[in-house]
């Protein structure tokens, strides 16, 4: 029987700024460009949250929604209208790039759902790039 | 030679209930929520139909596009503007969940289209969530 | 000073049929078409609502987003997984047309809003139509 | 001879606070709820900008998309990944609401392109809302 | 009573080129910039046709929606993945600027559809820039 | 650890036709249909393309965007606002289908970017029709 999955799209808001304490400040110019600016900028998140198994076969779903929206709200709302930098402690020695921010999510995401769901997460920064985390990404 | 797959979206309209009749009133409630509602309510669905293999030497193509609207349009008639629970045979026993929907998807037109060409279904139930059927889902 | 308005998108999914009692059988389908489906269909609504004047000189805003946010979701959580001709009682003999639907929501949310304040709604139906009320609609 | 408009999509990610001085800590709280967050957060903002007159007889455009696209880009780059209060002269004293940006951004384009071109602007903050200034708003 | 708008979206597929025959290779070049390719380019361009009026008392509907369906597609009908300079007639002397063509848009559905019905409509060129006709555009 | 990919949005529009020499007049009309058209037509193509890898410890991405975007930007200039079979080499002897576009986007984006980087290309032709190729498509 082929397998399905279900995929909830979220979303939060954030500031955040792209520096690096190891590098010179021309190297941060340079690497980081315009997301390297000392006040920071910000976006408008958007995450695909997929999880995958076999379906209830009484209920006809692999998860009860209101338990994968509480779990991911419930998470996401640490981050939501925040500094990610500033108020997010996993950011404290680690730059807040996509590629971070979505590994991030998984492993908290995989800590609040039940063992094996989750499959995959795509985080949109801004309408044109997103980064992929699951499967074979 | 690297593999191609084409993918062609399609939609349509539909109402349905969420309910289980094993299950009590309460548990209905509780399991369903809002999509438990009595008298139904409604989607927009988008169906996303991707067919793959080696694209025919002379026109450059997976499979005649002609071919593949016509066998998906042909069954997407048969729920277009239905209540999906009360018009569909297919969901007399099974619960109108995304879940089922998009297998019966597969089921439909995995027959309805050349050997071995379908291979990937998402189905979009509100623009907030979807499942998907094929590949590694 | 120039004019502003602000605008809020919300959304609620719910079933209908398009029906007269006047007409005959016949001709309910002939102007109704696959909207005339007796067991229903259903959409994913999405509402634009706009609010117009002189934004407050301290907060900066037309309206604290909270009020008017409240003012919104109370009323179309009436409507959120219903079925509008059996449980808006609004639609008991009016057909649930976008066209209806539109002013029935004007009509509403004008009463819940600060006087003067709602200046235009946008009702999409389906990603390929929608009906306008307000402004010069 | 009807009028004709022409509008062009830009956009910006920034930064930005909503708090006002002349408040307290707890009003600053309730109006501005988490939008009020010390550190701050950010957004993909979407800038439509559209001019309206009598298309030229002989190119038959109504301003040639360089002049437009050079006159609004040049000043979206001062907003381009930067904290609109702490970078942006014009929030000194104000507070960066949309509505406020969206006035902003018209005195800057009005000023930028020939005299009575500038016909409306709309800003988008997130795919949630949206602000207009010009024609009637 | 407040006035009731509704809007359709249809699409199209074409090709063009922008070039005026009074003007030089270089000011061609300058003007219409990339648009200017010998060879031509395309583009998907997207129709929100838009009709006001008075609901039917009866059927709640401005228009039977097949009736305006089948007046705009069959205009439509006729660009479609059609080269816009080469096949049709308006545009021997005309260059298919999107102020051209929905200005051309305007006058063939105005006649096709009931007197006064047409109200707006606006052209997508690509999903960065938009035309409007109509209102006040 | 799990793979994490990086995905990024680009565009073009351009003009072609589907037809092929080996096959009759009647032929490709059947086949191909109205994308046969002797005039052409033309799309606003989309492209998402994604690279993975390891992110780089020190900066926390998989590649540095100013080098991704250099690398596809260029080549996409090639095709921008052009006819695609008039102007693109590689067509010559090829029908500009997606499949083909698609294929041809990898071999060259592939040559262009760091070994091993480029995983996944998808080709939008219009919003209703996209094309894979990398990953298993």
């Amino acid at each position: 029987m082929r397998r399905i999955s279900l995929t909830r799209v979220f979303s939060f808001s954030a500031a955040h700024r792209l520096n690096s304490d190891a590098l010179s400040h021309e190297e941060n110019k340079q690497i980081f460009d315009k997301c390297n600016n000392y006040y920071g900028h910000g976006h408008d998140y958007s995450v695909e949250v997929t999880v995958q198994g076999t379906p209830d076969s009484e209920t006809g779903m692999l998860i009860p929604l209101p338990q994968l929206d509480t779990a991911v709200t419930e998470f996401l709302t640490t981050l939501e209208h925040k500094h990610l930098d500033l108020e997010a402690p996993y950011f404290k020695d680690k730059i807040s790039t996509g590629e971070n921010i979505v590994r991030y999510l998984w492993n908290e995401l995989d800590k609040r759902l039940p063992a094996g769901k989750l499959f995959h997460i795509r985080l949109w920064e801004t309408n044109n790039n997103y980064f992929d985390i699951g499967k074979d990404a």
